[in-house]
């Protein structure tokens, strides 16, 4: 069994800030990653507000720059399914899909999936018509009529980039207001193709071998319509991937994992960055500055 | 006076990311900055653990990107120098050398400032052989035998740098071991020109036109000697910019400010971001990751 001073969990903006970091340290450093590397990020066609890059770069090309990064002084990285952590003196063994690893330090950098809407339909046409990432499927609905769900950052992010391909772009949102920030509501409401339906949400997801209409009902009267698209777009919120760590450390009521300011857990040794912990912006940058102070952090208890 | 929803008090990575997330959420932003933008990050020669540059990249090039993007949004931004923070009602007043303004919300970004030694000829020679960034200085000293005091990143940073110039670097550190992290002291000790002087202060600053030699200590024996040197590059801790606020909000011994998790002080709508605040790790990256989450609490803040 492989024995590191540092196992980090995750490799997008957080985890790979942390391999950056801990390497740099001069600390043997193994990352775990599940796919491809960046993380949610790569996800994001073109990010604006990551420090550093005033035209926007792709999330996809910021992501590489970072494991390239992340990688050069001495970053082990693995592919593999992380399944638990177990606790074994002052060791912490991490199992994977892939064996064993120890670790004095853990860094849990396992970002939030997209939440899903979990309603009749949403499963059966994921790939079909559903979508959770504008980036990848806009093209495919290329002047056709198509729905986005949620009123956050997300939901516009991805409004805004399905209407440069989309014929009309229809934000379904449960309240009567966004929740996204302002740059992103103002080029929203300025955009023609774009219509809003306050006050509703998505009760079924209808189609024959692909998304054809959703079925919609009004918060507030209660009146139910059809809507006819050829695919929705599903962005409500995030799901923390803390599965692994279930019975081990205390979670919020959505899954978060809770740490102090200097990113510790409730277990000596075990740190939390990034979009996995409560209290996170989920932006890239406030992610990638988690992995830096986790890293200190983590530095700092290995030498204890 | 002129009125906005957030004004911002320092350039650097946590004051211009702030910015940028401030303006892109159209809240009218003022960032007042005292000189340079960029920060103490534009004294970096080069910067090589700011995620997204594998090649590394000069700190100046980098503070210069960081503020063309926090400016293309509508952030407003003056050169004054801030002395105080007075609160009306619920605005705060900001008073400057260019006049008075007022925010619902502050983001205090100052910064921090290299610690002086405080001996004599310090003062003296600042400028003729005494200097705080090695950056900035060190060509001066092509084929000198010069000094680095100092234990930590900093001074090792500083040290690897000048010896690209220097004849010869001698690194004085008043205990017998280093606080900087592993890849810096191991680039340290396997260069040649670069010998440690441990467990040793410097008690003075000599010389006539400019610096020619120090006082030194032994601080375990008392043995004092001689060191001729052309120059001496202080890097022995930082002193972060809270004259402004003193009275105001409680400091810790250091003179940081206190925050949350939040970057909230104990005055609502007052936040500190970057590395002014206690439990900052003093990079450029935790600073700008700051400057998001306290843009984003401000937001709320307002929004309330």
């Amino acid at each position: 069994m492989k024995e590191y001073e540092v196992i980090i969990i995750g490799g997008g903006p957080a985890g790979l800030t942390t391999g950056l970091y801990a390497s740099r340290a001069r600390l043997s450093s193994l990352l775990i990653e599940r796919g491809l590397a960046g993380g949610q990020i790569v996800n994001a066609e073109h990010v604006e507000n990551f420090p550093g890059f005033p035209e926007g770069i792709s999330g996809m090309e910021l992501g590489e720059l970072m494991h390239r990064q992340a990688t050069k002084y001495g970053l082990e990285t693995i592919i593999a399914e992380v399944t638990g952590i177990k606790l074994r003196r002052d060791q912490k063994v991490i199992t994977t899909s892939e064996g064993d690893f120890t670790a004095r330090a853990v860094i849990i950098a396992s970002g939030a999936e997209r939440q899903r809407l979990t309603i009749p339909g949403e499963e059966e046409f994921t790939g079909r018509g559903v979508s959770y990432c504008a980036t990848c499927d806009a093209a495919f609905f290329t002047d056709k009529p198509i729905a986005v769900v949620g009123g956050g950052n997300a939901a516009l992010t991805e409004a805004l980039h399905v209407v440069k391909f989309a014929s009309r772009v229809t934000i379904i949102h449960r309240r009567n207001q966004l929740r996204a920030t302002g740059i992103l509501q103002e080029r929203a409401f300025a955009e023609p193709k774009i219509e809003m339906r306050w006050n509703t949400v998505v009760d079924e997801i209808e189609g024959t071998d692909a998304v054809r209409r959703l079925k919609l009902r009004d918060v507030i009267t209660g009146k139910k319509s059809t809507l006819e698209v050829a695919g929705v777009f599903i962005a409500v919120g995030f799901k923390p991937n803390t599965e692994f760590v279930k019975g081990l450390l205390s979670l919020d009521d959505t899954g978060q994992i809770v740490t102090n300011e200097r990113l510790e857990t409730e277990i000596p040794g075990i740190f939390a960055a990034g979009d996995v912990r409560r209290d996170s912006a989920r932006q890239a940058i406030t992610a990638a500055g988690d992995g830096a102070t986790a890293a200190f952090c983590a530095e700092k208890f290995i030498a204890r």
